[in-house]
């Protein structure tokens, strides 16, 4: 029986509670992966603040890294000791969706994982006699973390854990929407809507990828600061500032070939059809609440673009979190300049309030001390 | 020099005026077609009544069929005697657009049509001693009409000129949505919002390339009844019917696959996204004014969607409109039944008329009588 | 413990002997089946006659049809009297191809399948005391086989089995080959080299998704006969005829969009590189020894020609199979013709002697009589 | 008119001799070009040495930069003074392969090309009495050249001539197949078969668009050094060593996920099917005779393996040529290393020798003296 600390969401809008969880055995298929570091996503905030319903109580994270302590029966590729980053989005292999090659819609998984279960439609969690909730089918807040096979990535052990974990959520999103979801062109110009952690993986994705022009949009100076560092030949954005002006004026007045809306606001989806170019291509990543109505101008749609919704970036995590991780090591990835603050699990609540304040790029938990020690 | 009959529009709101025009001669790579049957099409509709606008006198008419009967200079491949059908997409083949495989978005010619400019930015139709405006490049409401060489498509000599016409917008919109925009892969559910001319060839083009079960959707009973004959399984809309609910039950509860909006209202588009399946793609072929809003429910456009505005099918002419003859005379295509009416010229009010009732699906106006005479 | 008849090979070049087998128990994820009908497939043939190599004792047969009779655990999503395909690709769903979506390359099934076993690595056949291997993971000439879950493919009930059984391999890998594997284009003209039961299959499929001139070639005129049968506007190849001449009289001069090699010599492959048109594309369906060489001449590999070797028509089983049943049904597929002759299991050896002679499309086995008595 | 110093090719296997030219008059679409460097590529000394057969007198060189120095009629975009690099993939916009996106198949261009004529079928360069013939519809190894609009590609004013003119040939054609052709995945592994200038410009193209490991293989150590210098992390293919095992050792045993044949030898294109991964993408680059044959074991040749030759790296001039010269500006893409030597115009024939003699990358030839005087 593993008995360890956790971060437990009780009820929308209270602090997250430390308190001790326990996995009592695995079930064929587990990995148990002792969590070394976990970053704070915007999605976790979004259940804190109740935009985004999930059942209580819940253990939040889902951009995780660690150690494999143990394996379920039939797990036979991966063993303890192998250094792993979690995705999000475990899948079956088998279902309508993953035989059409849309593995992110894996029907196993939309089921289950809203339910705050495994992919077996279990709970492995359980503080004293309650059944806790698994998120994302990761729960990465917490010294351990139970996660199908598919869902424990193993890559080099040369990167730190703190780097690594980031790999599983918004650098993935971000690369991933520019290199594998819009396949960004060698010479393109590209323009990123919102330069958090997410848009600013955008920018040095399509910088990867040998785009041209890039311009990073943001109303905050320091996020335009570091889109600049992060690969924009332009970030614009400014209260007050034309930005669909500066837009054309760096595309010959025709609108960026790719569009990347990383904001996450109905103005923001609004704005990026506004500077798509005719025929171009415009990704939306950001989110606003599902029953929120969006609106555009019907001319802004128009011209033959195309618009995609994407969620992670078109991962394939078992090709892609290694790659992801050989590009930091070969100093070809920014991933240092993603982290804001390292704070103890204990600290968790502080790295959210920042989050608030919109003061972070990201806030990475380490649950276990220097000595290994929680 | 070529002196003929056209209908002429003065003035937004006015009925079309039957006048004389003449064209004083031939610049080089221009072609005269003598136009034998030209189909009445909405967006001329659009243009009448000032939802679009367009400088005046002009003629309108973008649907054509007829003869060649004269060649400007450097055209020589083609001749006088030749069937053809306008496209009302000439190109240059050598702009921005153009050398990204997106001749629909050709600078020379977004530039000039909207100005009622052929390619070189000049008119050469005259009433007396006004310049008269020409109109998508095309305006085939008249006895003849002056296109450039790429707007001239030769089709087989057996196709009668009035089902021919009809190849030149709205079969090649619909069918060529189906076939070249979403590439509809064989098996494949399909949904249809709008069964008028656009949407009946969306269906008959799913069906061409295999599509599994298609369903149309359409307010009135007539129009469902036009979808089973262009080959829908299942026709759908009647007023207070669950349309969603619909969908979703001929689709194991996900949503069609592809989903083809060509009703053009703002509802329509928000229905599109709410009965498209999560990965599922989507294609806007229908219009409203260029400044209206529209909106959608956020959650309708999450799921990994794709969204893509067409406005004329992905037609590469000279490839697909001897091609959509060819289905036609072998059968495959049906587009005896889009035809409502025919009218001489001098009824082309008729023919806008009906159009305005909803009571139409084609029009086709024939400038010259059976005796080849006006 | 099932005990039951099937078609063994003891050894190359032996006629097969009908013998009893036993499965003693089922594993996790094995599904047994009943099978109804069986086709016999030319790759079968390269087994017994010793071209292709495999362990013996081995029950061949890879193209069957038939009802689940019993599941092993962890199977929930089919069950007892499902009829079903057998699919000859169960694939893992995870491995380094089945995460790039090329299942067809799956690893655990390119491993263990040329080794006679299931994916987990051992067999369930057993003649006596001796272990009898599997063949491509199916063995239907038998009574009853043991496949993974992904190789049981239910389809509906309405379509027989000996027509269903073909399904399996020869109808999906020639009509995946034009859907699937090269796209065919619509109005695309299509030459297709072996007019056998793959062959066939590609006129079908080129068919049914709108190809416009479809030519098959074969020296043989019964099966030209039975190309223009399947869809072919044109069939060529007689012993003295000039092929290449041929095909490009058909096609202005320029040769095939697509062409088709699905007979299986070093003279079809390199007469598939001449009669493409530069910029066309060819697929190689069939087959020689792996030791062989093939030879080109350099300028008809020039060109831009694209080539791609396919095995299975991109099949994706679960999505395909079903599709293709419900194309049948619907009359808009060819079974029936198909079918040269419907023998006994007891008289398998008939059926490959005709093979060997070229004197069938394909013979199917039937284990049961019409009684369902063996 | 125009009277200039040129290399002219008078006989097969005669050195070039350097004659004086004139050109009497541009046609409408012309533009003459003082050519200010010109590359020497191996396809100019297939020409020399009778490979590739051409008629005489002949001014070969098909790699140019230059300044405009006049335009014909109609030529309204492009200006006396603009700086340009030479397309030699010139098209019509209008043919049967360039409404199919294919403008390397444009009919005119295949059809006079070839015939040393520009693309109305008309040579306008003169030697006394006697016409002279175009080569590639460039000549570029003269003073002056004149080219159809669209063979005259503007590029940035900053970049030198000498480095500019290779964009032409073979930047765009190596780097090309790594981005538009085969359109490397990032992570991809990547192995290119020779490592002259086209394969150098595949390493730093694949790199470009951020591709994982990259493998150089070469017979000569030089050429294994500059590999390296342009980007592959290996660097293989000593005489005696086997590459076939070298390639499986970096690759976990699976082969290359592209493979590019730059060395244009039969040996060449048999290897690359051998290291190319199953399911994995081969592109032929180099070529031998037309009329020579070439083989392949056929096992190499299945496995799902996709082949495609392209001859000019899936050029778009327009698009790519002003990119390709930003990459370099911008440190991005190296050009200087890859010039072995400069000459003037009078020396030419001592570059080809250094060519047959394997000695060179690329030497460019500059027909000006510093002062601008022949
Ligand atoms: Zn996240
Ligand atoms: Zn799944
Ligand atoms: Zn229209
Ligand atoms: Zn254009
Ligand atoms: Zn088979
Ligand atoms: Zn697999
Ligand atoms: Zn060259
Ligand atoms: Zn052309």
């Amino acid at each position: 029986m593993t008995d360890f600390q956790a971060a437990i969401l009780h009820q929308v809008g209270q602090p997250l509670a430390i308190g001790r969880v326990t996995i009592d055995r695995l079930e064929r298929g587990d990995v148990l992966v002792r969590i070394m570091a976990s970053g704070l996503c915007h999605t976790d905030l979004e259940v804190i603040d109740g935009s985004l319903a999930y059942p209580m109580p819940i253990i939040l994270g889902h951009e995780g890294a660690g150690v494999v302590e143990a394996v379920g029966e039939g797990v036979e590729d991966i063993a303890a000791g192998d250094h792993v980053v979690a995705s999000w989005n475990p899948h079956c292999g088998h279902c309508f969706y993953c035989r059409r090659d849309q593995p992110i819609l894996c029907e196993p998984f939309t089921w289950h994982q809203p339910r705050g279960h495994l992919l077996d439609g279990a709970s492995r969690l359980r503080a004293g006699a309650q059944a806790v909730h698994h998120f994302s089918v990761v729960s990465s807040h917490a010294q351990y973390a139970v996660v199908p096979r598919s869902g424990a990535i193993r890559v080099p052990r040369e990167i730190p854990f703190d780097r690594a974990c980031l790999i599983g959520c918004g650098v993935m999103t971000g690369v991933g929407a520019a290199v594998r979801v819009a396949a960004v062109q060698a010479g393109a110009t590209v323009a990123v809507i919102g330069c958090g952690a997410v848009g600013l993986n955008v920018i040095q994705g399509a910088r990867l990828v040998g785009a041209g022009t890039v311009i990073g949009i943001d109303r905050d100076a320091a996020r335009r600061d570091l889109a600049r560092t992060f690969g924009a030949d332009l970030a614009i954005g400014a209260v007050g500032e034309d930005v669909d002006a500066g837009v054309k004026a760096a595309t010959a007045g025709r609108g960026a070939d790719y569009v990347f809306e990383a904001a996450g606001s109905a103005e923001g989806f609004r704005l990026a059809t506004e500077i798509t170019r005719p025929g171009g291509q415009l990704v939306f990543l950001g989110k606003v609440n599902v029953s929120q109505d969006v609106s555009f101008r019907w001319g802004a749609l128009m011209g033959e673009k195309k618009i995609t919704r994407s969620s992670y970036g078109g991962a394939r995590p078992e090709r892609d979190f290694p790659w992801l991780a050989r590009c930091y090591l070969d100093g070809k990835l920014k991933l240092d300049e993603l982290i804001t603050a390292r704070l103890p699990l204990a600290r968790i609540n502080d790295g959210f309030d920042a989050m608030r304040r919109g003061q972070t790029i990201r806030t990475v938990v380490q649950p276990w001390d220097a000595a290994g020690s929680p």
